[in-house]
């Protein structure tokens, strides 16, 4: 390391700026990947800059798995180093870097937490019942996804084969043709929690370390063929895309907004004082052109709520469980954080620039961006969360 | 280490001869865990017989990531080992080791493969319609159960809370009434594959080291009341027991026979020459008493189909990946492998010796065990899966 020092000049209206500063993994060029936080247009360098040895993996698991007091910690050093001069090997234009998936997932676990969603997509996929099954206001709807199929934004998709339902009422095998995306919020587990014990509403900031963008990429004609009775599978599994940086939960206190109301009043392993949402706005482009403006404040459970669900029959959690909200939709039309519901089940095609799409096409990208309140009325950035479709590999 | 030797003996009627030697994790007496093979009522350590660090970790994982051709090897030197005198620092007694989860698991997966049980499953949740899906004869239905509370054989249980549906149509919360168990075998995958590559019906064993007993412990209260429209949850993931020991596939080349007639005839993805069954035998006591005998050669869909379906979509499989058939179950009621078909939904109550059941009482114990044809006319152990219920610790 030489001794050159530098500043981190941030522009007083970047939505990464030091009140932001989320962790991700990253290689510098000709390095190894390792944990850094992004300052602005940088990344710095954790090992580097604090010496840590944990710092050095190429995950955050053991960070995460540390608990809030070390990520306290760090974050408040982090803030003071923020506003000093830096040693200059410390700081790598994020430009430079490439970037890895920032955990090593254990259980990924989406839930259905959106009731407008919830409610486009029972008229959908049930049209002759109640859209809302009767369960749906008493508890958060989730199930497990497939966390080894969990990439970092940027991976390229591949267009999944599967069964689909043709008008004989048997199957055919071939490439989905409405692949959808899903624009969700992720929460990342730092601290674990013993089998046997739940976590209560009010201890999620104890556990959760921060959110991050994801998108749960689905095959509509894939699920709807076999969803019955055990849920998602396929339809789900080839792939769920998780933004590159994790906001810690400390930079979003500024975001946080009281639930909608909640009737009937859930049970009381449901509530507690950590029951609020985030006012968190996504953006979905589609090769470039903005299609949906999914509100997260709207969401009908917390994710306090959800992690206390999560664990009441005594499931224990692990560093680096990835838990996410399901598709973030609001009331209005252009709120709607799938294609399936922009496009109406695939009926009223969507305007992209100067084409337009029911589903995704072979070569789309899909780029989920989102800001949130932070300090002194300034706004802070969820990173994105990013994809493109390849052909189907047709056997 | 001493340089004393000794000969194991085995007894001719053990159903852990040199002929099976499935694979563990244990720690001798006041050592740390390792890897094992099972050989008669004794375990062979293998870091001292082999001297090879891959078996000094704490699960088999690294070996399972070998492949085939590093298997097929170790299992040979181990055979030829077994007719020797061995260091007597390297064989130690059953009853004097622990055990520890064999695999540290990457995603869990549940099929529902057995006809038999599909159907008593449907006509009991859903009395007024067809009791198989549509779906259920194009498809092995699966879906996705929770990898961090898999734990094994011995732990014991302790009874969920959770959401159960009352008779005003609002749920209340409380400790299960209606715990049951799965009897399952599980599929342990040792080599993994490529996200986008899926893996054929024939590559079977090239990928599925072995296999293991499983039951998937479930609440049929909670499932009931949270499964539509996304599956199993909470009724499932407070925890899902494995047996300590994992049986080769090479130990079960006698046990293979043709699968039962698949009508429609699969898709052409779901064919291959490896489609065949596994004649293992099943054994659930209930406090002792034998209250099933599950037969898996009845299943409908083989696992080679199972692996091929959930990897079809481009879905990667990884080392430690465990995917189980779902409840065994045969055509006579005494072939049933969960208790409430056992039960048939609770109306039928179970003689257990001088005591009756419907579902899981406070301290009950089950125990799973199976055997399969072996060499020679013998017969080969699955080892056991055994669990003890606590009752619930109501906040």
């Amino acid at each position: 390391m030489t001794g050159r020092l530098l500043r981190v000049e941030v522009a007083p209206d970047s939505l990464f700026g030091p009140e932001n500063m989320p962790y991700g993994i990253f290689a510098p060029p000709g390095g190894d990947f390792r944990a850094g936080v992004r300052l602005g247009d940088t990344v710095l360098d954790l090992v580097a800059l604090l010496g840590d040895p944990i710092f050095a993996r190429p995950d955050l698991n053991a960070f995460l798995a540390a608990g809030p007091d070390r990520w306290r910690t760090v974050r408040a050093r982090l803030r003071d180093l923020a506003d000093t001069e830096l040693p200059i090997d410390a700081v790598h234009p994020l430009n430079a870097v490439r970037v890895a998936l920032p955990i090593r997932v254990g259980d990924y676990v989406d839930f259905y937490a959106s009731i407008d969603h919830a409610t486009n997509l029972g008229r959908l996929f049930r049209p002759d019942s109640e859209p809302l099954l009767p369960n749906w206001r008493h508890l958060p709807v989730g199930y497990h996804g497939r966390a080894g199929t969990v990439v970092v934004s940027g991976t390229p998709v591949i267009r999944p084969l599967g069964q689909r339902r043709t008008d004989s009422g048997a199957p055919d095998f071939g490439p989905s043709r409405r692949l959808d995306i899903e624009a969700e919020l992720g929460f990342v587990v730092g601290s674990g929690s013993m089998l046997g014990v739940p976590v209560g509403v009010d201890d999620f900031a104890e556990h959760v370390f921060g959110v991050a963008l994801v998108n749960d990429w689905s095959a509509r004609d894939i699920q709807a063929w076999e969803y019955q009775p055990l849920g998602p599978f396929l339809g789900k599994s080839f792939g769920t895309s998780l933004s590159a940086w994790i906001t810690p939960l400390a930079a979003l206190t500024e975001a946080r907004v009281p639930l909608p109301v909640q009737e009937p009043p859930p049970l009381p392993y449901l509530r507690g004082t950590a029951e609020h949402g985030y006012d968190i706005d996504l953006r979905v482009a589609w090769n470039g052109a903005v299609v949906a403006h999914p509100p997260y404040a709207h969401m009908y459970w917390s994710p306090a709520q959800m992690l206390a669900h999560l664990t009441a029959n005594g499931a224990s959690i692990r560093p680096g469980d990835l838990y996410a909200s399901g598709t973030i939709s609001g009331p209005a039309p252009d709120q709607r954080g799938s294609f399936i519901e922009l496009s109406w089940g695939g009926t009223e095609p969507i305007s992209i620039g100067d084409d337009s799409r029911t589903f995704l096409a072979d070569g789309d990208e899909v780029t989920i961006t989102a800001t949130a309140p932070g300090p002194a009325g300034r706004r802070i950035g969820l990173g994105e969360v990013s994809g493109r479709i390849l052909p189907a590999r047709v056997p």
